[in-house]
């Protein structure tokens, strides 16, 4: 069987259009702080209209497959993971197709994946066990995740975001899986869902959805727990691993997330819990399941207690969530993206923990191990290619009334058809796909800006006839 | 690793309630024969408004668990395939949570997985590495396929069906997967897709969806072949294997790809075709590809040649998809359900080998080896539990009238709120699960029908709170 599969190689892909989330609280009327710190978020990106999830992924694969100079034909397996739903039954994945038909290759298994933000999990674990398996050809996989977060007016506007991350998967990797150690907890839940078919905005219920994702956390991290103890006869703790990246609607739920993994330490009475945690948290330990969820004494203590374990282990990745928003199943992959960016060599040797929630719901914890690994799949290399900061820089900031309006036409056009957008690429990098129409049998036409970008007409995607 | 991995169980469900094809076709003004034997169908199933893929789905999987006394704690992994679409973010699969979380097990991995007809095959395939990986932890997979195919007024109208199928998934399976053997041409088309979000119809090229099949069907027979060539060292012919299972959108469409097959070995001069054969389609040898999709002369010609092997290799898989219609994702599984209702454990030591379809597109050609297996994982006892002599026999023909009339209902059913069903389940078998209302926030909920039916209220599905 192959070894140490896992994450060769990625690329992420964000809008260049973005709003400031303190500009957005001003323009909303919403108290100072309710937006950056009661939500603990810096920017947002969106898709203006010459945007969207099959175009960020065209981009993502594409600019993938160029840098690290993988030839289309050695994919064997692509899979999609999304909750952006474009068309009820026409995959992401076929648009994706374009890009190995040109190539000769059409040969690729797989699908679009979908439950909320854990779409692009269920596909990574899928490609991953594909390479593990006897249907295994011996070429690599490619894993997208894409979305666009976008939300009625009100109070969960300020959670949206946009990304696609492209992700190369096969044996030897730099980020490999540790298979074994993973805990999962699904469930039948109404806490956030879409629907309402027509329109792009999900129902939430925000305080639901928040109590979900803080049980989910648990329970995974219970199954986890006993699956580490089984294997390897002694008890896992939060010192067992490196660095802890979560599903991140809004940063403030990260925060809270691993101050109730601290919680959960606590209440195992584990090892290396000090006794300033225990001082602080022992007047809860009395606490039901459900009163823990609800106690802001005990939210607000956990933190506190937690915030230098935060600052080591979980601070470094959250640079992109909070300066992209929510990007549902990119987020946590955007999450793990920015850690690589802040330590990549660094975590050479170390261990990650993960957790990916999808509302509905379906949640797993799980463990990666990294090593340096081999140019071009190497984590420097995959620092280098991936451009954080150089992507953040080069963004165009909107006025919070100019993405208001945005967002209207967006709505107009969401499901919409017999239509051309402006064209207007001026905002975007050269190498980026963008939407050119979407024509009276509501096919859609993509067009990849150049390097000149004169008309912006060259590198047309051909239609499928 | 794990050994004879694939399918170790099966069970069907289709709606009670179908319409006869001859019926439909004098109803709709339609000339003689025109579904029955221009379409190749006999009868076709719909849902009634107390039924939906959801429901349809809690059936199966109950239904399976308990005939093979299967508890519900030993499923690691639940995937299901499906095309139609009640919520855009919250899976089918987190509705059949239901079902485990009553037993305490919520650590099940899987999703949904989509592209049109082949979700299934996408997620079965997935269920299979997921045996085969080091990421298995020993527990049974579950796979389930569920649609309800309808179409708007007009001609596609006769090609909808609806149906569930469940399927374990574990090792020493009497239905084991040659994973070697395997061809996928995915490519990107517009020949039948949903882009019309609000509608539950597809929008649908009917001649440019044939074309596309059979133009996939050649692509993954070459690629087939080419894999079974390498490995085995001799040439594929459709003589190695015992049946051929399509993807059945009608049967008519089913003959001609056998046909097409059959051509197919023609042109590669394998050395199984006859002297028939080669007179017959001589002429056609010189045809370009393109020219050999539209041309009715060789339609009609390979059709002819193909009737005996037709009638010994094929024929025994159309039952169901002739008797309930097009069931999307689980029309292929229907099809080979079919094989095993008519075969059951003479099937033992064979092969078969099944092409799957998606439009958008997605296929893949796969071959399995079968085994009688061990009671209760028998073929025999696979027959018995399916039972589909009964479950055809205890059907309501609904008149095309009433059947017009349901449609009609449906469609203003298709993503509304606040409703309350009839909660008529007289026309249900026991143990059938039935919706009862979507409240005011599109939350969704079931009862299942009991042995007694007195108010069809027991045995109600707890919601999510």
């Amino acid at each position: 069987m192959a070894k140490n599969v896992g994450i060769l190689a990625m690329e992420i892909y964000f809008p260049p259009t973005c709003v400031q989330q303190e500009a957005l609280e001003a323009h909303d009327g919403a108290s100072k702080g309710k937006y950056t710190i009661g939500l603990g978020q810096d920017c947002m990106a969106f898709c203006t209209e010459v945007e969207d999830v099959i175009s960020m992924s065209l981009t993502a694969v594409t600019s993938l497959l160029a840098k690290y100079k993988i030839d289309p034909k050695q994919i064997g397996r692509l899979e999609v993971g999304s909750e952006t739903v474009i068309d009820k039954s026409k995959s992401i994945k076929t648009f994706l197709m374009q890009i190995f038909e040109k190539s000769g290759n059409t040969d690729i298994e797989g699908v679009d994946s979908t439950n909320a933000c854990y779409g692009g999990t269920a596909a990574l674990f899928n490609c991953v066990n594909w390479v593990e398996s006897r249907s295994w050809d011996g070429r690599y996989g490619l894993v997208v995740c894409t979305d666009s977060a976008v939300y009625a007016e009100g109070p969960a506007r300020p959670t949206g975001g946009a990304a696609a991350i492209a992700m190369l998967i096969g044996p030897d990797a730099p980020i490999a899986f540790e298979s074994k150690f993973r805990g999962s907890h699904m469930s039948h839940v109404y806490d956030f869902y879409k629907p309402n078919l027509a329109s792009e905005y999900p129902v939430v219920d925000g305080k639901l959805s928040q109590t979900c994702y803080l049980m989910a956390l648990d329970t995974c991290y219970k199954y986890f727990c006993h699956k580490y103890e089984k294997l390897e006869g002694k008890q896992f703790s939060l010192s067992d691993a490196d660095y802890f990246v979560f599903h991140s609607p809004y940063n403030k739920l990260v925060q809270k997330s691993f101050a109730r993994l601290v919680f959960n330490d606590f209440t195992r009475n584990v090892s290396s819990v000090d006794d300033i945690t225990k001082e602080k948290l022992g007047p809860f330990s009395t606490l039901t399941g459900d009163e823990s969820y609800q106690s802001r004494d005990l939210e607000k203590a956990s933190q506190q207690v937690s915030k230098p374990l935060y600052d080591a282990k979980v601070q470094p990745t959250t640079l992109i969530p909070k300066q992209v928003g929510n990007m549902y199943t990119a987020s946590l992959y955007a999450a793990f993206a920015s850690l690589i960016h802040n330590k990549n060599s660094e975590l050479a040797g170390q261990r990650v923990v993960l957790f990916s929630y999808g509302s509905g719901l379906t949640s797993t914890m799980f463990s990666l191990r990294l090593h340096e690994g081999q140019h071009p799949f190497s984590l420097s290399n995959i620092a280098t290619v991936m451009n954080v900061a150089g992507k953040l820089k080069s963004r165009h900031e909107f006025s919070p009334d100019k993405f208001v309006e945005t967002m209207k036409l967006m709505e107009h056009r969401y499901g919409a058809k017999d239509f051309v957008t402006s064209k207007d690429c001026s905002l975007l990098s050269p190498g980026t796909y963008y939407l050119t129409e979407v024509d009276s049998k509501y096919r859609r036409y993509y067009a990849m800006k150049d390097g000149e970008c004169s008309t912006c007409e060259n590198g047309a995607v051909a239609n499928g006839h």
